[in-house]
């Protein structure tokens, strides 16, 4: 077990472009390859599991950001890495089913059955496809059909499909190789998949909305779901709990269904210098861009008007349960202006800038690891999705890869090595196979 | 110039399946990166200027074949390759523009200025899309839509958008990042691309349909341009004229379109060798596999009910321009089954599976050389694109880039390395913002 007591840890990559004014800022290299395979290898090197790539299919016409496309990205870092899983988001609601399953698959036949598919729904973005967004649980039901469907392709060639027969003359045997012959509201495909069953069977599927369908849509297809969260342990308990009793409602196992909250931690070697490291942070950020992305992503709220230093006008902001589209972040975010912990309009968009709406312990490496450990033991989480704050000061992410993720593995909570060829068996998933007879 | 005369090459990889009943066949990779990543090297090496990977949206349900999405595929070869050029084929009719037009990009970005796309309209393939397929030319209408809505978005940052002005405050300056506000028929996207004015300041656009309106999509927008032929060279002379000739109508410099008919030589040391390998070859083709591959590509003409060794019924053939789809491959084989060069169904079937409807010279390194040349100073070609005949003996491809591709560079016709960075000056073509000068 290389010591392995089950905890899981992903890395989300991105947020390059942050620190891009200052003289160690690594934005000029937002759209090289060089700068990905850097961190991915880093992160490797510390066995991490996954890295995760989110996607936007829009420009803040504001503040527009470079970038590269994930899924490309994941191919390029699929031959340049050996052991790391490579997740990437891809929306539901502007690519055709096909498409998603063969590209998907694909990757995970380029990294030896390493690819992930994280499922979004998109709640903006429709100006450059030429329709109109549905409402968020239509949305939803799109990605329910979507997602089976995708599912199906990707069963429809038996592992054992290619036989190689010489005395039948078939390289793959056509009795292996079906139709999926999907009928549903929104999508109609014959199949079967152009692309083989896949090294791991069937790749990763991820999700992370935390609405009603969305965790319906988690634990009916996802093998991880990202949560925001742990800023409210008991909470973070709740969703985790629910979610596995949601997977068990739709006839899986409930460990079929892994939990990691974003955690955007801050650690250095005592907990005066990490303090000291997320004050200095604040300098180190472009406000005014933070400002600008603030606004595409907060509920609509353009507080574009308020001084930075006024208080956050309440009366503004709209309730949680009105708001479409990365509802739970805003939530986080509400939760912490209305308890005062985040007050004046700075802080919100320092917050929103650092760590976008999860729980960013500042300490130690000891403390945070402590943190860490008790939210896992507590049934918060079945691990942790770090996020970039670390992008925004140099050494950052080695913080992450050669001190907090060392501390895990010395506790034994976390893996020394990788113990398997794929992302599934090293997340410690049952084989595509096994679960499927379960279901 | 290192030699050069500004003759291209090109390869085309595929047909990996074709030789698995071989000990030494390769079938068993078709779904490895390894794989393509030896061949690519390969043609590396040998300083070829781009390969080329075709695309099917479906699979023969009679002889399924394991594959790889092409843009996947290149994209992780972009991180195991320096100076090689990475052109895969997407369709118009089963993507939507942005994200095609971001996933090249991306690519460009990924390789340094490498990538290239295939604009295809496909012939088929609508039964895993839900849609019905239009009519030839109104499928070239949706494309010609499509590849100009493409351009508009790779030209939606300017070069030098990415600013990194420290005292303005603005890592990438928003006047220069603008919207395209497209509205045609079949699409409506607002713009602008989420990643950067690429390396090649435009990806390479190739295009393949000789029709009406396949040439003057090629003119439009084209820098390369496949094409079948050379069987005839007088045809081949004129075809590469016409194109050039409706490029200048477009308002484009003659040269900005590359003429490369596909050619599949059979080469040894000697005539005689030549000639042993590819009548040998013929033993080792799957007959089977290669006639059901024949049935799905011949202008729907199944003559599954004909003895091999009876002569083709020439009372089934439809007319070439009663064809739609690949109509230019199906008139060179119903020109050679006229003519009496191919005459049974077993000659038929043997030329798809080896050379596709192209022209394979068979000889010496000297010989093959000749032809090529003659051909070129005829001007019925700017280079040629290499088709994977080689995969299906040992040792073709270094037939290739061992033998004849050496005779060229020696001849002064080659390059014997490659110049530049980007694929776009390798191939010789202006620079894209002097290109949009002109037009």
């Amino acid at each position: 077990m290389s010591g392995r007591r089950g905890l899981l840890l992903g890395l989300l990559l991105g947020g390059v472009s942050r620190s891009w004014h200052q003289p160690w800022g690594r934005a000029d290299e937002a759209t090289r390859l060089s700068l990905y395979a850097d961190l991915t290898r880093k992160a490797e090197a510390a066995k991490i599991d996954t890295i995760f790539l989110a996607d936007t299919v829009t420009v803040n016409e504001k503040a527009p950001e470079p970038g590269l496309e994930p899924i490309t990205l994941l191919s390029a870092l699929a031959g340049l890495t050996d052991r790391i899983g490579l997740i990437g988001s891809v929306s539901t609601s502007f690519t055709e089913p096909f498409n998603v399953a063969r590209q998907i698959a694909s990757l995970d036949h380029l990294s030896g059955g390493r690819a992930g598919w994280n499922v979004v729904t998109s709640a903006w973005g429709e100006q450059n496809f030429g329709r109109e967004l549905p409402d968020h649980d239509d949305r939803y039901a799109v990605a329910e059909e979507f997602t089976t469907l995708v599912e199906r392709l990707w069963d429809s060639w038996d592992a054992d499909a290619v036989v190689r027969d010489v005395g039948r003359r078939l390289l793959v045997d056509p009795a292996r190789v079906r139709r999926v012959d999907w009928e549903s509201e929104h999508f109609k495909v014959a199949g079967p998949l152009n692309v083989p069953r896949t090294p791991q069977g069937r790749p990763i599927i991820a999700q992370a909305g935390s609405s009603e369908a969305g965790r319906d849509l988690g634990a009916r297809h996802a093998d991880l779901v990202f949560t925001t969260g742990l800023t409210d342990v008991a909470e973070s308990v709740r969703l985790r709990a629910d979610l596995r009793r949601r997977a068990v409602a739709a006839g899986r196992a409930p460990d079929a269904v892994k939990v990691l909250p974003g955690v955007a931690p801050v650690v250095a070697a005592s907990d005066a210098e990490a303090r000291r490291i997320w004050e200095d942070s604040h300098e180190l950020l472009d406000l005014d861009a933070a400002r600008a992305s603030l606004a595409g992503q907060f509920a609509g709220v353009d507080l574009s008007d308020v001084d930075l230093d006024d208080p956050v006008p309440l009366e503004r902001l709209p309730a949680e349960d009105e708001v479409q589209g990365r509802r739970s972040r805003y939530g986080v975010m509400l939760r912490l202006v209305t308890s005062g912990e985040l007050r004046t309009v700075r802080d919100l968009v320092l917050y929103h800038a650092s760590a976008a709406g999860h729980w960013f312990p500042i300490g130690s490496v000891e403390r945070v690891a402590d943190q860490l450990q008790q939210r896992w033991e507590a049934g918060a989480a079945d691990g942790f999705n770090f996020l970039p704050f670390y992008l925004n000061y140099p050494g950052g992410l080695e913080a992450l890869t050669e001190g907090l993720v060392p501390e895990l593995q010395r506790r034994g909570l976390f893996h020394t090595d990788y113990e398997h060829e794929t992302l599934r068996a090293n997340l410690g998933l049952a084989p595509h196979d096994a679960e499927e007879a379960i279901a």
